[in-house]
């Protein structure tokens, strides 16, 4: 076996062309091993692995500088930098390397932690404004799919690329996939170039003056070397523009590349998951709701960023959806205004969202949505502890960041039917934009009648009310906050229970109606605590004599963490907050 | 005079072209009373007086929908749909016209509270989308800029236009500038097109299936029409390029077009203004320091993104910084990723910016730079209440949004000496991205000596050593700090004074040895509240007897406020505050 002794890409360079095949087969099965048994990105990756062992046979890393968009693509330079152990080892050798392009562990071959979209032109052009103020020669190569060109930095980088004028060699690995398929104009002009062996009369990336070339055969590793050499020291911005295949050398994923662009552990002989069905889940029920509203309501319209299966949306849906879903390529600063535009037309939008996703268009929120008070619905998936956990996905920073913006409500259900009835509701108002936490800690049910109409001002639930301890848990911490008081009514403490549904603001009415009977008041938010929902309320109260115990995350900088240790970490566990109470009241 | 008594865009459908042609001329002359006599935007909207007549002439608002972008265009406009009073009337009647696109202001016939750039296409898609849906047949018309086509939300918006295939007409303003020269690689191809008349062999808007138009007489009405008419009712997404004068008309904006961009009052004669210069600004310090700096240290860069001179970099300066000095165009996200990329290959960057369009690029200085803890520095200008104060351009969240992200450190300088001695550590650090809130409240000059070196954890600065009250004042609300302590000392109270320093954390220590002879803290913030720095003060103490009064503004949709006003109704009056904390104290 060639790539367990491959300790960096200068091992490559002494192979002939048989020995670089045989590379790329061995690089392919360890991706499938390493995703069958681990989970990962899986089409992507076996789409590139030619393009890799190609970039790292003819170019010098780390001498030049290879940067990544999104790492989808990046398992196959982890295989021949040292780091094929995380794809052929034990499960252990495997959480050891992450699914992203990481400097914190590799920094001699990885220059960036990335992990959101449409970030490696912009970042290779600081490298390139360095090399081109120290002088030095060295190659600076950005690769990005063809997906991650619908995303605003993308064409900004594009921009400023050009502009510089230098050498840069920016890759475009056109799998005619996004994670879903593509959308927005710019993938008309990828077709025509690919139709016309990229000789079509109107070339996006020529008319913005780039060097270009165009190669059909992606996945042939000695046509692949020809094509990188004949740019390789070139000092004018280059576009390479290659066409390959998404899930290529693995069937499964070539025929069902939506399905396979990521993937849970599954069988490799066969492609069967490996992962039961955990029963319920808000995509799905999110999706078949709006499809059946759909049906009543003509104007009710889905929006998706590049991420349809975030709101359930999957290929049969989305065709069943019609006109009435509508998907913007990873483009959430298009999707947002756009989402404006259509609710100030007299649509009624529902734009789904990952929680670590909805930073990329604070702007958007606040500027072309929130002052112009437009109904829109924001629909928040994922937010929370519970959820994706790698350094560039942490999805605990919503809270801070929604609730800082003036003009927008964002309410925090706690029960499916808590939710649905928010959702129907914040779709049919018409004064301002609605946010929704969706609960991200398994989908709980209520037997409780919910209300249907929410109020514009905070309005909090008070679900048990009890005194001296007031315990204020909002969203997913609910059933957290349901605990705690259990466990303090074992102590003898009756303690209030609070739903506070709403997120964006206090309910001063509520807050003040607890001075008679309580001493401290408990905040439970899923949630980077730092600019969160716990410290107003801790401020409400800061002048008078109401304890508080802000319970959340503290800000900080999170890697594939462990939830129970995060939540000890922040005495978050049950029985730590019911000591801390007890410490507080004593 | 014709425009006094246009009611309504309808009012010159039954004019013939030399009426038109003196509604020009009137209209131009009512822009040029009201700049001269308010201040705003002087060139861009001279520049599209014609294109304006044109495009109300030929189509049917409010039917047809009009999106301006950025609002930089939007004086015509309003001149023409009932507000001509804004421009023709005395100081009372000018201010109550804003100067941006607003339904607030005109729900008939403005579209979109706009001030920040590159949206007009995104929000005009919603508009599209919403007609296809409902199946109306109303012109959709979008009005950019050349320069806000480097902003990547205007690359989103074009994609999206293309992908719908139905009629759009998308009106690019070409004026050959930004707010100062353009950058990006874009306008290669946009000179291609004056020079070739439209017809240059690739065409960036034809690459993207654009139908395309262009007319180099931009400032002919008569042209304008005819070529208006062409397009009208098209069920294509159109892009209609029109050569347009910045300045048009007079001579001195047309001479000088940077300059002139914006002017405050000037006499319109001779272009004067009337403006005093007001001494020391933090622009020309911070322009003039560096440029001393660059010359000892190649690697230093000074980096804007389309606003040159928030850095105080005008064109003298920027020449004289050569390629030390980086603009992006409004590009935001480059600008931000592209530092971190420069820190990463070993240069210095200070990226200058101001307070309400660093929200433009949330999710880069997170993801692209935070996680990646590249030492970039970022000098946030302006931020505070007694800068901008248009609801478009609030410039009191920038506290809150970037204390919520992890891996930044955000310092708040209370003084020229201090400002340029953090700044100095920022820069020569090598361990992380500093953000620097520069003084927006004047410069202020200290005789005692500023600390050289900050650490990375928070460490606030006791001015003065009092006891029962602590006032902890930030950045520019140092000096109302010092002015409350003042105040209560004439009350008999010897209150401590601390300059945090850090808004991005609290220094415990510090906090923590309060607690043995306070009773109160008080926390003051030039900024919004909510989730801002006072909060986490309060939340600190919040299980413990230290009372805390959180000084700042309240979260809220502010429009062209009265800072003396906002302070009163926020109680951050000077005897406001003492009066708040004799009362608690009591």
């Amino acid at each position: 076996m060639y790539i367990e002794k491959i300790q960096s890409p200068a091992d490559l360079k002494a192979m002939d062309l048989n020995a670089l095949r045989i590379v790329c087969d061995e690089t392919r099965a360890a991706v499938l091993n390493r995703v069958s048994k681990h989970g990962g990105h899986v089409g992507p990756n076996l789409g590139f692995v030619e393009a890799t062992v190609a970039l790292h046979y003819v170019f010098n890393a780390p001498t030049d500088k290879l940067v990544f968009d999104v790492s989808h693509q990046c398992y196959p330079h982890k295989v021949l930098t040292g780091r094929a152990n995380g794809f052929l080892g034990d499960v252990d050798d495997m959480n050891a390397i992450s699914g992203y392009s990481s400097p914190a562990e590799s920094p001699v071959y990885d220059n960036f932690e990335v992990g959101h979209t449409s970030t490696s032109i912009s970042l290779a052009t600081g490298l390139q404004k360095a090399r081109d103020i120290k002088g030095t020669t060295e190659n600076i190569i950005a690769i990005i799919g063809d997906g991650s060109l619908s995303g605003g930095e993308a064409f900004e980088g594009l921009d400023e690329a050009s502009e510089l004028g230098t050498g840069i060699i920016i890759v475009v690995n056109d799998n005619e996939m996004s994670i879903a398929e593509n959308h927005g104009g710019i993938y008309k002009n990828l077709r025509a170039l690919r139709e016309s062996n990229g000789k079509c009369q109107h070339n996006w990336f020529k008319s913005w003056d780039f060097e270009y070339k165009y190669l059909e055969e992606g996945n042939d590793v000695e046509k692949l070397i020809e094509l990188f050499r004949s740019v390789k020291d070139t000092c004018k911005p280059t576009v390479v523009h290659i066409h390959t295949e998404k899930g290529h050398g693995f069937q499964p994923a070539v025929n069902d590349k939506e399905s396979w662009h990521w993937g849970a552990p599954f069988n490799p002989e066969t492609g069967e998951s490996l992962m039961k069905s955990s029963g319920e889940d808000y995509q799905t029920l999110f999706a078949d709701w709006m499809l059946r509203e759909m049906k009543n309501d003509p104007y009710l319209i889905a929006v998706t960023a590049g991420t349809p299966t975030a709101a359930g949306f999957t290929l049969p849906k989305r065709q069943e959806a019609g006109a009435q879903h509508i998907d913007m390529g990873i483009a959430e600063e298009q999707a947002c205004a756009m989402a404006s535009g259509m609710a100030k037309g007299g649509l009624r939008p529902v734009w789904t969202v990952y929680s670590t996703f909805i930073q990329r268009t604070y702007d958007q929120i606040a500027q072309d949505l929130c002052i112009n008070s437009n109904p829109a619905v924001i629909n928040v998936m994922w937010g929370g502890s519970g959820t994706m956990n790698d350094i560039t996905h942490i999805c605990l920073f919503d809270i801070p960041m929604l609730c800082s913006i003036p003009g927008l409500i964002y309410l925090a259900p706690t029960t499916c039917e808590e939710y649905f009835a928010m959702l129907k509701w914040a779709i049919r108002q018409d004064k301002m934009p609605v946010a929704l936490r969706v609960p991200s800690n398994g989908v709980y049910h209520t037997a409780e009648a919910v209300d249907e109409q929410y109020a514009y001002e905070p309005v909090y639930k008070v679900v048990h009310k009890g005194s001296k301890v007031a315990v204020v848990a909002a969203g997913s911490f609910f059933q957290k906050g349901e605990n705690v008081v259990k466990l303090l009514a074992d102590k003898g403490i009756d303690a209030t229970l609070i739903n506070p549904r709403y997120l964006n603001a206090v309910d001063a009415k509520t807050l003040n109606a607890l001075m008679a009977d309580h001493q401290l008041v408990v905040t439970l938010e899923d949630g980077c605590k730092d600019g969160g929902f716990g410290e107003r309320i801790a401020s409400f109260y800061s002048t008078i004599d109401m304890k508080v115990l802000v319970g959340g995350i503290k800000k900080d900088l999170y890697d594939r963490f462990d939830q129970t240790q995060l939540f000890r970490d922040n005495r978050l566990l049950d029985e730590q907050i019911v000591e801390d109470v007890l410490q507080i009241i004593k």
